[in-house]
C-alpha cells in the first residue's frame, strides 16, 4: 500500500497500475530518450514540462484535472518526477508509467514544491529548461518560479521540445487513432440518424454522447459541435436547444478519444434537399480533400499544401479564411488539436514527415450566413497519404 | 449583413444576436461598472482580460474554442473590444452583448493584435492592466505584449480584478445555478439507475452524458466523474471501460451547466451492501455537510468553516486532505469550479458574503484502497446557506 507523503519528498508507487498502461515499456523510453537528446542539444541539464498532453506523453499520468498546476521534471538519467497537487498525485503513483510524484496540499504554493524538487535533483550549476508555451502555469507563477531558480544560481531558458516529438507518431500511437476513428464514425452516423425537423439539437447531441462515450470515447479537448440553421455561422458553437426547422443546413463535429488520440470527424448536410449554393460549398470542400490527400507526402511543405486547397476554392472563388488542417494526437481541453505545434497555413514552411496525423479542415464561413466545412483525419504514409475517417463526404439529407 | 474583416480593425456586430442573451443588459453594464471602480482603484486605465470566463462575464463571448488567444481590452468609457482568433470572432460580432471585435488570421500573432488595439484606444501615458494569473496567454506571449507595451511607453500592470467580482452572484446568476442543479439531480438518478453488478462504466457515463446534453445541460469544464471499484483511489478518474463487480464502491460527480453556471453534485453507492467501513466513511461525510450548511452564514471567515468540518473528521479519526469547498459559477476547461478565484481551506481568512455559491466536497482518499465524498452545491443567503442541489445523501444500493 502506498501513502501519499504531507510534505514535498518524492514518493514512488510500488504496486502494478491500477489500469493497464496505454502504451509499452519501449514507448515510453523511446519518448524519453528522444526528450534527452533535445534537452542534450539545447545544452539543457533539467526540463520543466507544465503541459497536460507533454506530461501524459512523458509519464502516463492521466487526469482532467490540471487546474492545480502540474509540473514533469525530467533529468538526463532518472525517471522523471512529476509534481502534482496531492490527491491527483494519486494518478501519477498508482496509474502511470513513471510512478515517481511529489504531492502538494491545496493550501501550498505549488511552485514551491516544483522549485524543492529542482533543487534535490539539479547541479548547483545546472541549466533548467521551462516550457514557456504552456497554458496551464499562469505568466505569474512562470515568473515566480524562473525568479527562484534565478536567484538559487541555475540558469533557465525557455525550450518547448515535447510538442515537436508529438508530431510524428509511433504504431501505437496510430493504432489508438485508428479506433478513435471508428468511434467518430459511429457517433456521425448516431448524430445523422438523429435529425430531422422538429429535433432538438441537444436531442441530437445527447445521442452523440451516448454513442461516443458508450463505445469507449473518452472525454475530448473539445466539445463534440452540432450545429444548425442560422447558428451555423458561429464557429465552434455547439448544442444550444435550437429546434431543427425545414431548410436548415447542419452540421456535426466528432472527437472519438481512445487512450487520450482523437481523430475528429466534420460532415455537414441539411433538411430536405440543399439550395444550389450549399451543394457548391459542398462541392469545393470535397474537391479539396480529394486535392489535399492527393497532394500530402513526405518532404512537401505545409504551405505548398495549403497552397493546393487554396487554388482549389479559388476556382470556387471562395477565400480560404482559416488553416487548412492541425497535427492531432493527444487531446486535452481546450483543444483537440495540435495545431499550436503544427498547422498547415500559409506560412508554415516545415515539410511533412512519415507519421504525422492531421484533420485537413476545407470550409468556409460566409458572413453572418452559413458555414461549411467536411474533414478528414489522415496519416501521412511513407510514400503518400491515407485517409483514416470513413464516412460519406457528400452532404446529408434528412 | 456583417462581414469579419482581414486586418487589426475594430468591428461592430450590427443585427440582433442570433441566440437571446442569457442575461440582462442591466447585468452586463453592472459588471462592466463593478469593473472599473476596481480599475479606478488600482489606476489602471485599460485592463486586458485572458480568461475565457472572465471575457464571457464581461461580453457574453462564449465558445469552447479559446485555444487561440483571446483578448478583451476594456476602457474607462467605451464598449470593451474583444480580440479573437477571424472565425470565432463570429461569437462576439453576431452573438454577445459588447458587439465589437478585432479578428487576427491564423498566420497572425495575436499579440500583435491586441498591441495594436491598445496603441488605438489608450492614451501615450496610461497605465495598461494585464492578468497574469490567466492561463491562456502563455508565459511567452504575456512575457512579448508586456515587452511591447513597456517599449512603446506605456507603464503595466498585473491585476486580477474579475475573478474577484465573480464570487458573489447576481439573482440572474443564481437562477442560472438553480436550472444547472435541476439538469445535475437528473443526470445523477440516470447514474445510478444505470449501474449495476456487470454494467459497464462507459455505459453509466453514456447515460449521464445523454441525460445532461438531453436536458440542455452545456459543455461542463470538467467531464462527470464516473469511477467504481479499485478505481476509485484515483482523483478525477472517469469511466475507463471497467465492468461493475458485486461489493463494489462507486463514485459520480456530475456537472449540469446553464448559460456557463455550473452545480455539481457527488453521490457515492454500491453494489450489493456496504461495508461498514464505507458506511462509516459516508456518515462522515453527510455529517460534515450538516455541520458545514448549518455554519456557513455572511461574515464567517472560510478557514473557519473549514475548521468546522476538520474538526467533524476527526471525530471518525479521518484527516481532512482537500479543500472543503469551492466557488461555482461560470466555469470552462480545465475546471469547472472558481476555486482559484475562492477555496475553502485552512489559510483562507476572507469572509463569505451573500450571493456566493460553493461546491461543498467533503470527501477523503484511503490510499490506494478507495475514496469517497459526498457534496452539495450551496448559496450563502442574507442570513445563512440554502442548498441548491437535491438529492438524497446516504450511500445508494444498486
Amino acid at each position: 500500500m502506498t501513502m501519499i507523503a504531507r510534505n514535498f519528498e518524492v514518493q514512488k508507487g510500488t504496486e502494478a497500475t491500477i489500469s493497464k498502461l496505454p502504451f509499452s515499456n519501449e514507448e515510453y523510453e523511446r519518448r524519453l530518450e528522444a526528450l534527452r537528446r533535445e534537452m542534450r542539444t539545447a545544452g539543457v541539464d533539467v526540463f520543466i514540462s507544465f503541459g497536460p498532453e507533454n506530461i501524459f506523453y512523458l509519464t502516463g499520468h492521466d487526469t482532467p484535472a490540471y487546474q492545480y498546476v502540474q509540473a514533469c521534471v525530467v533529468t538526463m538519467d532518472a525517471t522523471p518526477i512529476n509534481v502534482i497537487r496531492h490527491i491527483d498525485a494519486s494518478n501519477t503513483l498508482y496509474n502511470s508509467w513513471s510512478k515517481l510524484a511529489v504531492g502538494y496540499q491545496d493550501e501550498d504554493e505549488p511552485i514551491s514544491a516544483i522549485f524543492a524538487l529542482v533543487q534535490q535533483v539539479a547541479k548547483p550549476d545546472a541549466t533548467i529548461g521551462l516550457e514557456d508555451e504552456a497554458f496551464f502555469v499562469s505568466p505569474k507563477r512562470y515568473a515566480m518560479l524562473t525568479g527562484l531558480l534565478q536567484g538559487a544560481g541555475y540558469k533557465t531558458t525557455a525550450t518547448n521540445p515535447v510538442g515537436t516529438l508529438r508530431l510524428t507518431k509511433s504504431a501505437e500511437e496510430i493504432s489508438c487513432i485508428r479506433r478513435a476513428a471508428r468511434i467518430s464514425e459511429k457517433a456521425m452516423a448516431a448524430a445523422i440518424g438523429a435529425a430531422g425537423e422538429g429535433v432538438n439539437e441537444n436531442f441530437i447531441a445527447a445521442e452523440v454522447w451516448r454513442v461516443l462515450v458508450g463505445n469507449g470515447g473518452e472525454f475530448p479537448g473539445l466539445p463534440p459541435f452540432v450545429t444548425s440553421g442560422p447558428r451555423m455561422c458561429l464557429a465552434h458553437a455547439t448544442w444550444s436547444g435550437r429546434q431543427l426547422q425545414a431548410g436548415d443546413s447542419l452540421g456535426f463535429e466528432i472527437p472519438g478519444v481512445v487512450n487520450r488520440y482523437v481523430a475528429p470527424i466534420y460532415r455537414c448536410g441539411t433538411i430536405g434537399k440543399p439550395n444550389a449554393g450549399f451543394e457548391k460549398l459542398a462541392e469545393a470542400c470535397i474537391t479539396s480533400l480529394e486535392v489535399l490527400t492527393a497532394s500530402i507526402k513526405p518532404g512537401a511543405v505545409a504551405a505548398d499544401i495549403h497552397q493546393v486547397h487554396v487554388d482549389n476554392f479559388s476556382r470556387y472563388k471562395l477565400i480560404v479564411d482559416h488553416r487548412t488542417g492541425y497535427s492531432v494526437g493527444v487531446n486535452y481541453a481546450p483543444d483537440w488539436g495540435e495545431g499550436n505545434e503544427l498547422s498547415i497555413t500559409r506560412t508554415e514552411r516545415r515539410e511533412l514527415k512519415p507519421g504525422m496525423v492531421f484533420h485537413l479542415v476545407p470550409g468556409v464561413f460566409i458572413d453572418d450566413r452559413t458555414h461549411i466545412t467536411i474533414s478528414e483525419t489522415v496519416l501521412v504514409t511513407e510514400t503518400g497519404c491515407e485517409v483514416i475517417t470513413q464516412y460519406p463526404r457528400p452532404l446529408f439529407i434528412v
